[in-house]
């Protein structure tokens, strides 16, 4: 096991009805910029429950964060925020809006020329306003981490940063607020939290035998939640546990001390930014191909991962890696996400930006630093049909 | 699954050459309280660290605070913080040693009468001194959680408190400092957060896939690492992994939205209190009894953790059930733990008073509040040979 620092301060409130208890993790006197996305909560009632705990609050609105939170749109919250001496920021929605709203918190206070420096250059966060949220959409674990992607378009980037000081300092889960979500959205966030998890556990062996059980306990508890939260999607107990697994596949637990991958995730940042597919389908489409690439240097963790996981027990060692892949894949396919770059009518041309664009800004990826340009080209290519 | 509220502010520091980090941690011109216990950390190194890391800082020591940390020692420790104006504990040792220190961050500013109000009669806690611990015994997760333990001997009591402000600041774990344990301290805290797991887990089925999963996943870890920790006492992967494990059996997390039984814990603590063997030695006794005596209860729990945890998927249900209980205890005896109160000389008179003394103290314990004296009595002598 590899030494590590944990540190997560985020307190989390899970439940049916927890909205209410708004009213009281904020203090009366901030000024609260509340922040959301495209208005799905004005119809499926979270508005009207947060504006009802709000009601002694004083607060200002910015509506319109969009998936893939672009910094165009965040600077115009960033300069309202200035301007109305925000002291408090609620996000209200899913990972998008909350990285949205991390993003804000941190350029409020950026001393740099441009806060863009934050995700491209990874200036230094000095500063940020306090933040909590209300989690409407399971999916990228924002709500108990530090983390943020954001996007811009006239640059077609999508780059990630961290800082200790955008943890929320709090996150309002209510399954119920997950009700009304699409199928579509619900399979991404299954899909979401399942990648995390891989990102974290399916590198090698580092000995870390309660990680890989912990990190193998949600995959299982997502093959067992995914298909029934996609037949059910009414069902409180199941959007309740999905709520909560997504969640815990990117609050760092599974993370600590092993080494990390995350190429799937930055070949479909690069994929997301060129083409606007969801992130949940970059994902989908990248994983199965990156773990055929890379088997051999993942062999083992294949391995576990297939009997652990999968249950798959007999048959030759390449038999079982492979059939590990396969069922990854179908897994994907089963609630309706693509799995190949045709689904979404991506071509052959000019896939070779991507690798390219990667290295030239990270050099190799993955976990053992061996997947360059000419590796993520050949999974992009062996992803196409 | 239920509503919860998880909020665990602990920094765990993990790894290798840790201790050297707490110069850092704690500010210069705090005064510290250096609290230890018998002296083993003389012997084996780790107060050599701690004082090196703490060169520039003003500390007074206490040591001398023994397993089941007594009361009547701890009230000598307040009295010494309080005249040296003492604002910051520093624990180093077990769980016993972090324990009292807890006692003594908060009976420090206790304004009743009597400081032993806050296990007897949860008396609330107001304030508490910060503090901080380097763990060297890995076992009841007393490093990230705000729980306590005191005994008392005048009385023959032993009662637990709960305050979140006597969440550790930071948590130093580094493995390192448990090779020199004894096979009878590892074996105790193989059962102890094995138990702290069932505790969680084994109760009845509260619609929590997630959890459930990840309770799994620690006791799987356990009945993996025990055997080679025994066999090992050296080997760092192995101290590490049970190190974690210990940790995150009772962080909090798997506890989450699910019910607790603890009537083992009551049982057990009454066990030590009256006949003064190890806290794990109660539980090894304790358990496997109660789920035998409770099995119907628990029957459906029971089942999938027979199944999921020791893969016992033949037979009829009542054979698998007793086979999963017979597993448990005779893991703990693959330990060198005995589970039966012949095994400690403890004889038939007498043990009534447990039982009543918890039902005089809480009503009816375990997850469904029905375990009464009568069962305490039942299970304890189910447990005699």
């Amino acid at each position: 096991m590899k030494n590590f620092t944990y540190h997560n301060p985020v307190k989390i409130i899970f439940g049916k009805g927890s909205i209410a208890r708004l009213k009281n993790l904020i203090a009366i006197g901030q000024k609260i910029l509340l922040t959301y996305g495209g208005g799905s909560i004005k119809t499926n009632g979270v508005y009207d429950q947060v504006i009802s705990a709000l009601a002694k609050h004083s607060r200002v609105e910015f509506a319109g964060i969009e998936p893939n939170p672009r910094y165009k749109t965040l600077m115009k919250a960033v300069k309202i925020a200035q301007a109305e001496k925000i002291n408090f920021i609620l996000s209200v929605g899913g990972g998008s809006v909350l990285d949205g709203s991390k993003f804000i918190a941190a350029a409020m206070h950026y001393q740099g020329e441009d806060a863009w420096d934050i995700p491209a250059s990874r200036a230094r966060v000095a500063r940020a306003t306090p933040l909590g949220c209300v989690l409407t959409l399971p999916a990228t674990g924002s709500e108990m981490n530090a983390n943020a992607v954001i996007s811009r378009d006239s640059t077609q980037e999508k780059l990630a940063f961290y800082s200790p000081l955008v943890y929320p300092q709090f996150s309002i889960l209510d399954p119920q607020t997950t009700f009304s979500l699409s199928a579509r959205q619900t399979a991404n966030g299954v899909v979401d939290a399942f990648v995390h998890i891989m990102e974290q556990y399916l590198t090698y062996p580092a000995a870390a035998t309660v990680q890989d059980r912990q990190a193998e306990a949600i995959l299982l508890a997502l093959l067992d939640i995914g298909p029934k939260v996609m037949a059910e999607p009414d069902n409180y107990d199941h959007r309740a546990d999905l709520m909560w697994a997504a969640t815990q596949a990117l609050n760092g637990v599974i993370g600590c001390g092993v080494p990390g991958d995350w190429a799937t995730h930055s070949i479909g940042h690069e994929l997301t930014a060129f083409y606007g597919i969801d992130h949940a389908q970059s994902l989908a489409v990248v994983l199965p191909a990156l773990l055929r690439q890379q088997n051999k240097q993942k062999w083992e963790k294949l391995l576990q991962y297939g009997e652990r996981v999968w249950q798959i027990r007999d048959g030759s060692e390449e038999t079982r890696v492979d059939l590990a892949i396969e069922k990854t894949e179908l897994f994907f396919r089963s609630l309706g996400v693509g799995t190949r770059l045709q689904d979404y009518r991506i071509e052959a041309d000019g896939l070779e930006r991507i690798g390219r664009r990667i290295f030239e800004r990270n050099g190799k990826v993955g976990e053992r630093g061996d997947i360059g340009a000419e590796e993520i080209d050949a999974i992009l290519r062996s992803a196409l049909v």
